[in-house]
């Protein structure tokens, strides 16, 4: 059997949509890391309501296992699952994935949103595919909340488009204040539009394109301006807004930089008896740094600009991690993300074709 | 009186060229810091010989008091100096700034090298124009050394060219290993180019021609391929090749982080008697770990590719990190910094020309 289409024995929720579908078999650890990560978060979301697609046969024994799960999930089994290495055109061929399924699910609006630890390249070309771009968006972007000296930051593009224009950024700022609001919980986050410095500009046409469009946006007030590198943790805005290339690195590189921390400092705490004294006295503090620091509080990395809610928990996370994937996902399903970009783009629409209008005329041949 | 040229009361150095032009009155605590760099760096380079081009009536009271720099320096006097907030544009009519003097000493080959604190943006203008870009490279670009948990890391470009094709990334690294080899004393350093993973390569075609070429150069056997943003800390080659939006964002937000780290470090240390009493057990390894990372090691950006040796000064240094600065100028002096990168590029020109060749006939209309 070569179904393509979703079949009609997909489970449905009797009492409803379910909120996520959840693709059970996506991760290094996964199923028990999915299982066990849903067990976490049932707990904080009462209204969690699960459609876990994956294997039945390693999916039931784990539902025994973690009764919380259980209580929150319906399972629709499949066989097949996408290799974390395989290619995205590839992926987008096993039309039976349980990502697949997941996908599917949203588009047919059986579930409002999809979780998956498994292949980013193919989630995101699923994504594209199967949900769809957000009508009035060109692009989708990736998403993620980072860390800062003050509070959270949220970051975009981290990778989806390496090549943008001034549209795309100002969608990104458009999908970046939504996440704010609906998973920082702000009431009117600020974006900042990551540059070099304000003299050097003259090289990135589409940052001065995209800064003057969003002065004269409905997101005018909360547009701080160019920020650079080091406003990121500074926590200078709440959002950050960059191409898919620059923010990738700059993403990495702030990792890399905290883990050069890390070792160095372990180093220290080895380097004497005094110090590894001193180590056990401060462990206290170090243990709640390290808890902000946490990669698993930033768990959910989201593709943002889809007809849903599209989050992707890292591949090597446990339960811990992949439940606040799930937070980030149910955040965004509870406080209507897709809702608060649809508004925005409707104030915003005029304001992008009147742009389009005067490009077309620069290029037309001058009237003298 | 106007003048334009050099004058022929230009200090020469009686026992042959200066090894430095030093502009007196560049950065925040100039002349002071400048002077006491001096001093510092006199003890550790025998061959110092500096040209000092600044106010005199400053000058030489500071001379007095570092006996140690006046023993090496030669004063130039003028009255004008750049501001740090001067626009490039205006910079470049002060024909008789102390930077600008420096510079024409470099020209006129009475100095190898120049260092200033100075405005950056003036100093890269003025270097162009006045000690001109070296034949065979396009664009010069800035460079500096970074820590990484292993050992330091060569950067580059950190925000001379915000726009950059396959041919100036090229270059880069072409400069780049001149760089690592002089100033980091490496015999053969390893090149990264600086990417977001292979699999998104796509939309970066200049990344591609650029690793392509490389592969087909001299510096084949130490090109180690595309790097990501955390292997720059890691450590995983000695130069890391990228365009200058690029670096710039990488470097500024890895001091972000770096300072995020410290800051949260600080209210570790502070949170309770018992972490206090810690922190004292464990200082001795944090002033160790401090000083690896302290930005004065490192305080040579540096801009390649120019008929000369041109180093920048952090504004705000002091005046250990200014000597840090003449460290790197005497470095790239004493070892022949431009003499390897003419080398490399003379092996480099056919392989270049060749593929000049190819773009063109792929413009070119197909005969049928």
């Amino acid at each position: 059997m070569n179904k393509t289409e979703i079949p009609d024995s997909f489970p449905s929720d009797p009492s409803g949509a379910f909120s996520l579908a959840v693709d059970g078999m996506g991760g290094d650890g996964a199923p028990e890391v999915v299982v066990a990560g849903l067990a976490i978060a049932a707990e904080r979301h009462r209204d969690l309501r699960v459609l876990l697609i994956g294997d039945e046969a390693r999916l039931q024994p784990l539902l025994a296992k973690y009764p919380r799960a259980a209580a929150v999930c319906t399972v629709w089994h499949t066989d097949v699952s996408i290799p974390m290495d395989m290619k995205p055109t590839q992926a987008l061929r096993q039309r039976q994935s349980s990502m697949r399924l997941a996908m599917d699910a949203v588009a047919s609006g059986r579930a409002q949103g999809v979780v998956s630890a498994g292949n980013s390249g193919a989630m995101l070309a699923l994504a594209k595919i199967v949900i769809k771009t957000l009508p009035g968006i060109s692009r989708p972007a990736m998403a993620a909340i980072s860390p800062t000296v003050k509070g959270d930051v949220v970051m975009l593009d981290l990778g989806a488009n390496v090549v943008c224009d001034w549209r795309n950024l100002v969608e990104f700022a458009v999908m970046g204040e939504a996440f704010a609001k609906a998973v920082l919980g702000l009431p009117a986050p600020t974006i900042g539009l990551l540059n070099i410095g304000s003299e050097e500009l003259k090289g990135d046409e589409k940052l001065r394109v995209a800064a003057e469009m969003l002065r004269e946006s409905p997101l005018a007030a909360q547009f701080h301006g160019f920020v650079e590198g080091h406003d990121i943790t500074a926590g200078t805005t709440d959002v950050v807004v960059t191409d898919g290339f620059t923010g990738n690195v700059a993403l990495k590189t702030g990792e890399g930089v905290l883990k050069m921390a890390t070792t160095l400092l372990r180093r220290v705490f080895q380097s004497s008896v005094l110090a590894k004294i001193g180590y056990l006295l401060v462990r206290p503090g170090l243990e709640r740094m390290k808890e902000w620091l946490d990669p698993r509080r930033y768990n959910g990395a989201v593709f943002v600009g889809l007809n849903g809610v599209v989050v992707k928990s890292h591949g090597g996370t446990d339960a811990e991690g992949f439940a606040a994937a799930v937070d980030v996902a149910m955040d965004m399903v509870t406080h209507g993300f897709n809702d608060s970009i649809r508004e925005r783009l409707s104030h915003m629409g005029a304001l992008l074709s009147r742009q389009k209008v005067a490009e077309e005329r620069e290029v037309a041949v001058p009237v003298s």
